[in-house]
């Protein structure tokens, strides 16, 4: 019997990362996965089990490699007790920074893995949708931590509304995903950044 | 020579506009359009010349459809000098209201037909990518407007960005569409659109 070919794991979900976010779940089919990652059918499911157990593997591949430069950049503010003087609306500004820079990169498929998924999100499958609702409501809680940091430290008002604000600064971020994939340029996205923060800065 | 079955162009382009809203332009298939639309592949091309030209012409179906509940409703205020003195935020704040009743819908896929494609545009063609850009700009194009309308009605500051704050509001109207499509309800919706709103209100 054939010795299955040798692959390289990490290296196969990072392909299948990609592909699933050019495509979202629905739309990547098994030979696109295969055809991406570069391997067999067999390796893909004594690896992987099955398609949605790679996609959710392939998003926590996503996790690690957004986190680098946006969300990670909340948490390990908030995690800093020695920061805890930094305004912390200059985290938020950080935090979209590097969500735009990475929207727009050319080295990417455009826009953002989640965002480009859940608007194609037809799968019945209770476990990928979990998964997709689950990072979401994760970015949630992040961001509902910082902005009541920002009510701690008064860059926004006492009285202000946690839980509306954080779905505004969601709603806020996936505009930005979706407008990155219509030709928008930086500064436009930008602007938006910028008016959204100062709309509910003090 | 077998007779072609005659078939409703309009319910024909009504179906085939559901399933690109539902999978976008790439992910749908000219198989899924055949059954979609319940046709046949010679009188699909026959009538609709080709995917491209089917997807302009869905677009088309799509803009009136929603107009009659969403855009229309500004473009009906800003032609009409009787209502010249009517808050111009209110016209808005319905848009945004027909925008989440049509992305809630179930009888719909979800979201928006135009957010959904956009995010899934891998497609090269040229005519397909400028007809989903030119909607968005007609779109901006229509929020410039009412918003310069806002401006003149003393309801926004004098010295406000009407190209920001349209950017802005297009980020919004997209970052609810998407969230629609990830189980956040109405509520949720509607104090998003409240607070995005409120925000750049005098």
């Amino acid at each position: 019997m054939a010795r299955p070919r040798e692959f390289n794991k990490d290296d196969a979900l990072y392909k299948t990362m990609l592909i699933f976010w050019r495509k979202g779940y629905d739309g990547t089919s098994i030979p696109d996965l295969l055809e991406a990652a570069g391997i067999s059918r067999s390796s893909l499911y004594e690896t992987f089990t099955d398609k949605q157990t790679l996609f959710i593997e392939a998003m926590k591949i996503y996790r690690n490699f957004v986190g680098s430069n946006s969300i990670q950049i909340i948490l390990d503010y908030l995690a800093d007790p020695v920061r805890k003087n930094e305004p912390a609306m200059d985290i938020i500004r950080k935090y979209f920074n590097g969500r735009i820079d990475m929207a727009l990169d050319r080295r990417y498929p455009g826009g953002c893995f989640i965002t480009n998924t859940a608007t194609s999100l037809e799968t019945a499958d209770e476990k990928v949708r979990s998964a997709v609702v689950g990072y979401i409501r994760k970015t949630e809680d992040t961001f509902r931590d910082i902005l009541n940091r920002c009510r701690d430290n008064g860059e926004i008002t006492r009285d202000s509304d946690i839980n509306a604000l954080t779905a505004y600064l969601i709603a806020i971020a996936n505009g930005i995903n979706v407008l990155s994939r219509t030709g928008k340029d930086r500064s436009s996205l930008d602007n938006i950044v910028k008016t959204a923060l100062k709309n509910i800065s003090i």
